[in-house]
């Protein structure tokens, strides 16, 4: 017996599974990876996420490791794993790591992106968020731009989670206009952690700016309150995708 | 009773159908449509394609055409037409033409984009065909260039579609490369006409081309001898998008 450790890097496609999270009954990405890595162990592996996206989030680089005795190269495990999995979930990567690294624990940083539509589209309509109005971006940059740094942000937080703490650093966040596809904003946020339901607390908030319902001075006082009523809408889980995991 | 005629262009996820053409006991793009349109009618509509997408194939750009007798200002119709169809398929807009109006008589090119992925991603699985392999672009694109003109593409053509003729017209070709999303090349044809599983077959065959089994000149070869069985695999038909249809 000699119990290995590995990371491994995700990409999931979340509109059918209920989260991350193991749910007794439910379909979930933690679930199908712990079946696809016991059955190449032959025994009970667990796999534990950098971050637990809510269901129908996506990941183009959630992190998550798992400890198993597998007889296998490192450079297999991923297309082991593969072989093993749905084609809605991808193991991009598998490497070896000392047996103390802690995906969820040892990350520095996670960004999340988030995807809106300007015209409704069958091909994005499991991908983006469709938003009926023209957006004022400068506008919404310029209210989100009061949110870099380190903050409380309890306003941005889904009622029935309950962390020790509501402070977050945010280290960036940006807003793009991408032309292609019938017109898209894309929302970037980096930061050290974040609360259960925030970007698309955020996000729904900052639309409220773009259509002009809330002024950028108004968002400022809404993230000042500390109060989750008085933030706006949350953003549909469809369009919000986990991209990457940062480590020191 | 004042009959009018509407052209509509479309988008829609080719997975959820059976192809556009109606069929008995099957979930088609027309069939969707022409329930949709006689709904709004009140009374029997029929809607005609300008082309006939296979099972799996997207559209971008599909046009149709469709008489009816509907009282609402034209702008009116196509968000009457989406509030009855199913997510998948959408009207992108519909203005009145002269009865005359045929989408596919009419149609003077149709252009079709075909998307292969460097990389396996469950965001794409539906909507790319994943090649696994690095392909040779400039191979690729040495041997389509010999496809443009009007030429007789009976090796291009699906068994069991019978049109008058075998000649097509290729107004252009193009094989891009896309970084973005794990890298992915992007092929594009514009053609007076298509043949039954044409685009399919010239993309499958190219990409041996790419992955080094043919060479351009035997492609050049393969083209030339009118023959279906001299051709390579047919590429699936979640990686092709119907992307325009002009009209003269």
């Amino acid at each position: 017996m000699h119990t290995r450790a590995f990371k491994l890097v995700l990409e999931y496609d979340g509109g059918g599974f209920a989260g991350w999270q193991v749910q007794p009954g439910q379909r979930t990405v933690q679930g199908a990876l712990e079946e696809a890595f016991s059955s190449l162990a032959s025994a009970d592996v667990a796999v534990t996420g950098a971050g637990r996206t809510d269901a129908g989030v996506h990941a183009l680089g959630q992190v998550a490791h798992a400890k198993a005795d597998v007889d296998l190269a490192a450079e297999k495990v991923a297309p082991a794993l593969n072989a093993r999995l749905p084609d809605d979930v991808l193991v991009r990567s598998a490497v070896e790591v000392p047996e103390s690294f802690h995906a969820r624990f040892d990350a520095t940083s996670r960004s999340y992106v988030y995807l809106m539509g300007r015209s409704e589209s069958p091909l994005w309509r499991r991908h983006r968020w469709w938003v009926r109005a023209d957006l004022d971006l400068d506008d919404m940059r310029r209210a989100a731009e009061g949110l870099v740094g380190e903050h409380d942000f309890s306003s941005f937080c889904l009622a029935g989670s309950d962390p020790e703490h509501h402070r977050c650093r945010v280290e960036g966040i940006s807003l793009e206009w991408e032309p292609a596809h019938g017109g898209m904003s894309i929302f970037r946020i980096e930061a050290n952690r974040f609360l259960r339901g925030m970007v698309r607390s955020i996000v729904g908030t900052l639309v409220d700016v773009g259509r002009g319902k809330t002024t950028p001075e108004e968002f400022a006082a809404i993230a000042a309150a500390l109060d989750r009523g008085r933030a706006g809408q949350t953003a549909p889980a469809h369009g919000l995708y986990l991209a990457e995991v940062r480590y020191g």
